[in-house]
């Protein structure tokens, strides 16, 4: 019989993920002290800042119950912690998992889930170095901090870009939106697993390699992830710099996948492409005269595609969608409001 | 009427906390960019090694309900990542803070939440830069990363305790889970609000100023927090140093509020100093001949009380407990287990 966190209890618990990331996780010289002690301690290395972020993923509202696998969890929630480091142009360094668990928890789940946390972090060298486990009566919950590094002065911020820079986005968003909607609309998730929309969901990349790659390269003004979808996070972009944009719709780039699904009612392509979606992609503003060599930058590391959107105009005008016929529609971005009633529920 | 969070959305309450952290909080020039991007950065002092802890509170396990104001439970919260940091040697810098909160949360109330979190801080010299606000449909959770730093040498493990070291504990033991016994036993908690032992369990001071003040001195050979009881904590010590512990009983400090309070069935005081309780206290070991270097240091700081209670021992021989007439027994430790059935219930 699969054993529970009740059956082998708190410390016994954390007994088996301490010999698991021992074996499986990265060791590094920098760690004076991994798990195990009231704190973890490392050393940080001269001429890099440090960046911090955190995260968390709650049962039915970040994922749902049954439809992604334990493994699949542990994935997902470390790439959005990358993303974010990614955004900022930093090198994920060390993690600590904080976990709200209940006690029918299955302990091979939560190894499956760690497994999953260390398969995204092993590949930048990185290590988990502490955390927490706590018993949750109703939802699981998984809340990830993630230290990482990055060069001084290197780091990009949100709130950097300027009037006449070019938007550019990575890959095609909205496919992470629409499979959530996919699964939703099936009642045994099954026949959906493999759908690419629904990867897109489930199974997220990042773009912390590229996102370091444009820090360094210094050709950019500014950057951000999305995780509250393109419109959203563009949105943050002119908040916090103070800009607006005007976006092309001919431009916007349009997966193949989403091309194939039944349209919501009174929902175009577009909709989907900009509306709240988790796709961990990146925005990126640039002088105009730097998007070739943006683009180089990314090509010769990345087989993702980076699209030329639109461009930063002054911030009395807003966001503003030129349509196929030329006529201009204002947006208002509105991102994932987890507490806002209209925000689509899971 | 007050407001709650679906009221004024997840964006809304992430502007007032910005707005109160800006005011109230503290600013440092180390930090280089602060909440409100995708990642917090900071630069690191030279010289120093960080220290990372973090740790959860979930309502109903961790707090009750009704019986703390939110102000008290995130000056707790902060007390209990403050405490890790201290039971290090080291200083807090930055905290990240995660909520999973529900709709029907009073902003109020979070905002007093943050204005406890900062009350505990400030005395530092440390910052909020950073968090995460989610939605949970269920319980509240607070979930609080704590970076600090320590001298590069000078951080103290609780795997260090040597054969031969006395074993010393600061405060009362056991006051934390008494005061939770009160509120549990009360049904309308409000006349206990004011009892010492119940202010031990809502709101429990850290000895990380001791804590440091210990590290620095170079006297002690290793240190941990009481966060699973004294008992619990002995244990880890004595587990990950690899040694045994023989305590003397007619030595274990008893609070005078603590001698005060009607015994639960079959349960003798020393029990209760003993037993699962997050006092927060320290537990100190030092080499003999430096007990009274090391409570010079601490008086010179603090009218904390300090207690030598025992002394290391092999560890074939586990943790015994000599009573007063001289017999010894043999102790089992057994801290909060939060998964295992037979742990106190709250």
């Amino acid at each position: 019989m699969s054993k529970t966190l009740a059956d082998i209890g708190e410390f016994g618990l954390i007994h088996r993920i301490q010999t698991l990331v021992a074996k499986r996780g990265v060791q590094s010289p920098d760690i004076t002290l991994g798990m195990g002690d009231d704190a973890a301690a490392f050393r940080p290395h001269e001429g890099y800042e440090l960046l911090v972020t955190c995260d968390t993923m709650v049962e039915g509202r970040h994922f749902l119950k049954g439809a992604i696998t334990a493994r699949e969890l542990g994935k997902r929630a470390m790439v959005m912690n990358i993303s974010d480091i990614g955004a900022m142009g930093g090198r994920p360094l060390y993690a600590l998992v904080s976990l709200g668990l209940r006690a029918d928890t299955l302990v091979g789940d939560v190894e499956e889930m760690y497994q999953g946390f260390i398969e995204e972090l092993n590949p930048f060298q990185a290590a988990i170095i502490g955390g927490n486990i706590t018993k949750s009566e109703h939802d699981l919950f998984v809340d990830i901090t993630l230290i990482g590094e990055v060069e001084r002065g290197a780091l990009v911020r949100r709130s950097t870009a300027r009037e006449g820079d070019a938007v550019l986005v990575t890959g095609y968003p909205g496919q992470a939106a629409a499979g959530l909607q996919l699964l939703l609309n099936a009642k045994g998730h099954e026949p959906f697993q493999d759908h690419p929309l629904v990867n897109a969901y489930n199974r997220p990349d990042h773009r912390a390699k590229e996102g370091r790659a444009m820090a360094l390269s210094g050709y950019i003004t500014s950057m951000i992830d999305i995780s509250d979808g393109f419109l959203g996070d563009l949105g943050h972009i002119c908040e916090e710099s103070h800009v607006g944009v005007e976006l092309l719709q001919k431009r916007l780039p349009v997966s193949e996948h989403l091309n194939q699904i039944t349209l919501p009612p009174g929902k175009t392509i577009y909709d989907l492409v900009m509306g709240n979606s988790d796709d961990y992609e990146l925005i990126i503003t640039c002088r105009p005269q730097n998007v070739g060599d943006v683009r180089s930058v990314i090509s010769s590391i990345s087989p993702v595609p980076i699209t030329e959107v639109g461009r930063v105009i002054p911030q009395s005008e807003g966001i503003q969608l030129v349509l196929l016929d030329g006529t201009k529609m204002n947006m208002i971005p509105k991102g994932w409001d987890h507490f806002n009633e209209s925000s689509p529920k899971q």
